[in-house]
């Protein structure tokens, strides 16, 4: 690999005598509240349903601060002073744009396939053009971040509108991170209201510790593999409906089967009838309300509000649009399944519940939804992926074989 | 998504209630050792320094098998018979072609790209073109998967073709996996002795247990997400140097800085001196001879025999060639080298020690050899993927919070 000037750390010793026999003898499928490394970047406090990032509460950032600073936040340790701040937010906005070829890449592909192919695609494509692709120093990896958070909205924006025979809207350099995201998305530039409640949505979804694709991305490096192979990584294992997709299908759900505010309680009581699991519920760490989901509850509530009253115009090329009086409000749907699943399950709900109503109302096309976790979240795998590479070790499990063993091999013919 | 039939299969108990207390309070930074699974696939017997694939020891399957038949055993756990061994040999050979679109995207790349960066890139563009993209049944799986066994050998021969400005080789039906795959690459069809050679090399790294790459591709897999997203970041994890590349490195370590047999003990002691790690040598689960290594020493040993004799033909785009003369025995300096750090250091050659010298007698060329790893694991990502989708859990881990708590937000002016 040329360039290539990072130390091999890996060592010979047996490492293995750190485990006792207990640890030896069992399996830890899932790894379910296993420890695999120490943090500093987020903790999740599950019994209280606390989250802080860098160790301040989700809530004041969100009040307070915008989705560059969190960024900044996240992969610097520190919130940034007003000059740092200003080159962090000037390096995302010059680095928007995309490669020519990359573009006439995603016009070459064929039409109907999900955006998060397209955008998992096109970051390992990235790397290529990337001029520190064979640099690996910290430095080299935080501006190869950058370049991921700022491109991620490009792409996205940009393969919706070539597979929904759009014409592409280039950036624009005059908007926020979150404004310009949602312009490009939809062609039109977002008002006060509408640009900062993206940017709170675009916040709580930065980071959330080490969930499955986070996991995957610090695996992906810890073979001092480069960023973009990590990142990668993390946007296919966030294509799993185990993991991301899930606020897409409460909308459609909501759009397509229960559609009105009568038909939630009988839909969802023959849904817990037949043991299946209600989208938008349920997380491994909390148990109780889900910070975010909270913060979102309110925001859905606060649109809804103004959508019921009239006071959010028209927008063309929302989904909703097409069922408008033939659809109840989402917001007062959504409350009514919330109340009646922690009454009789006490289970409550996710991120996603409510990250769906107010992506709706807000006007972001339904396919969008789940992507808009990556664009999100790549703030929090650029900053795992290098709290990873600092003190790195490499993360190699093993499997308990429990097969048959020194079988014969036997001639094609006589078997 | 569309067409997603699969089942949500995660319940919301909590299943940290098996573990202990010790487990809890430990940090099991980088997995070492720790169990995360159970497997029929693959038994490392590290301390005899044995490798069974589904229960068959590696030393029956090189000696009486080829790659097709051990792909299909590692896939579906039992040997085919004649008329299974048909079917999968030619739906392999069926699928060797590109759609044509990957070949223009490729041939759109910058050159001076590294292999296994083109690999990650296309394998997750042929998502896009897999009829079976949004199937998920294990049928479905075992399709794809096929596919992407049968094209990685033609993604890596055209893009290295392409990056080193040569014609294009159309796949050959004519020929075996192994024969194909080097024919792509070479432009020549090559000898029985080759092609059997370098089929026993796909062999040898066909599977693994679940070293990181394999480890990469379960955890994204176990989000539910498709086959493409668990073998493209398998190949972004391979492309780490603390797990693919050590043969590439150690062929150029002998062609541009040990290249004579006198030249061996003074480098490996001033390496050791330093305290550096030499290529080629330990293994996190061996503790002696990786059976790999063996076998691999033993086909190094008869090619160089008949390098020394004259007795393998010229062969023009070989780098040796370019060496001639000026470059000791490959295969006697490897020996000198295991020799010294077994004695000194109690360290064991790796597979990759002895596959570089013999990759590059056979004329591979050394931009394909940390990609060759990739074109022969491939068989055992895939069953991989199928296994931990068969009992599957999501895999999803915690990370120990050590930073500070309660921090407060103070106004960009104040900082």
């Amino acid at each position: 690999m040329k360039g290539d000037t990072r130390k091999i750390s890996e060592d010979y010793m047996d490492e293995e005598s750190q485990l006792c026999e207990l640890d030896r003898s069992k399996t830890y499928k899932g790894l379910v509240g296993l420890y695999v490394d120490e943090s500093k970047i987020t903790f999740i406090d599950g019994m209280q349903g606390k989250l802080y990032f860098r160790g301040y509460p989700l809530e004041d950032l969100v009040n307070n601060s915008n989705f560059e600073e969190v960024a900044y936040l996240l992969i610097y340790g520190e919130l940034p002073t007003k000059q740092e701040y200003e080159i962090f937010k000037n390096e995302l906005n010059q680095e928007r744009n995309l490669p020519d070829n990359i573009i006439t890449i995603l016009k070459s592909f064929p039409r109907n396939t999900t955006r998060i192919e397209l955008l998992r695609t096109s970051i390992s494509a990235l790397s290529l053009y990337d001029p520190d692709d064979y640099m690996y120093t910290q430095e080299a990896n935080i501006r190869k971040g950058i370049r991921i958070i700022a491109k991620i909205p490009t792409i996205l924006a940009f393969s919706h509108r070539i597979q929904s025979n759009q014409p592409l809207v280039e950036p624009s350099n005059d908007l926020s991170h979150a404004g310009n995201y949602y312009y490009m998305m939809t062609g039109r530039k977002p008002s006060n209201e509408f640009e900062r409640a993206f940017d709170k949505i675009l916040i709580c979804h930065s980071d959330h510790s080490i969930n499955s694709s986070t996991f995957s991305c610090r695996v992906t490096v810890s073979t001092l593999s480069d960023i973009y192979s990590g990142i990668t990584s993390a946007i296919g294992t966030l294509r799993g409906p185990l993991h991301g997709g899930a606020n897409e299908r409460v909308i459609r759900l909501m759009l397509e089967e229960i559609k009105k505010k009568e038909n939630v309680i009988p839909w969802v009581k023959k849904k817990l009838e037949k043991k299946e699991k209600v989208m938008g519920f349920g997380h491994r760490v909390y148990k109780t309300w889900d910070p975010r989901a909270l913060i979102l509850r309110e925001l859905s509530r606060e649109f809804w509000e103004k959508e019921e009253k009239g006071a959010i115009d028209k927008i063309p090329d929302r989904e909703h649009e097409k069922h408008r009086g033939n659809i109840d409000n989402i917001f007062e749907m959504t409350e009514i399944l919330t109340d009646y699943i922690i009454k009789t399950k006490n289970i409550y709900p996710n991120v996603d519940l409510y990250s769906a109503g107010l992506l709706h109302v807000l006007g972001i096309p339904t396919p969008l939804f789940t992507p808009l976790f990556a664009a999100s979240r790549s703030a929090g795998w650029v900053a795992h992926a290098i709290e990873q590479l600092k003190d790195n070790k490499l993360i190699r499990p093993r499997l308990r074989y429990i097969g048959k063993l020194d079988k014969k091999y036997m001639k094609i013919e006589k078997r």
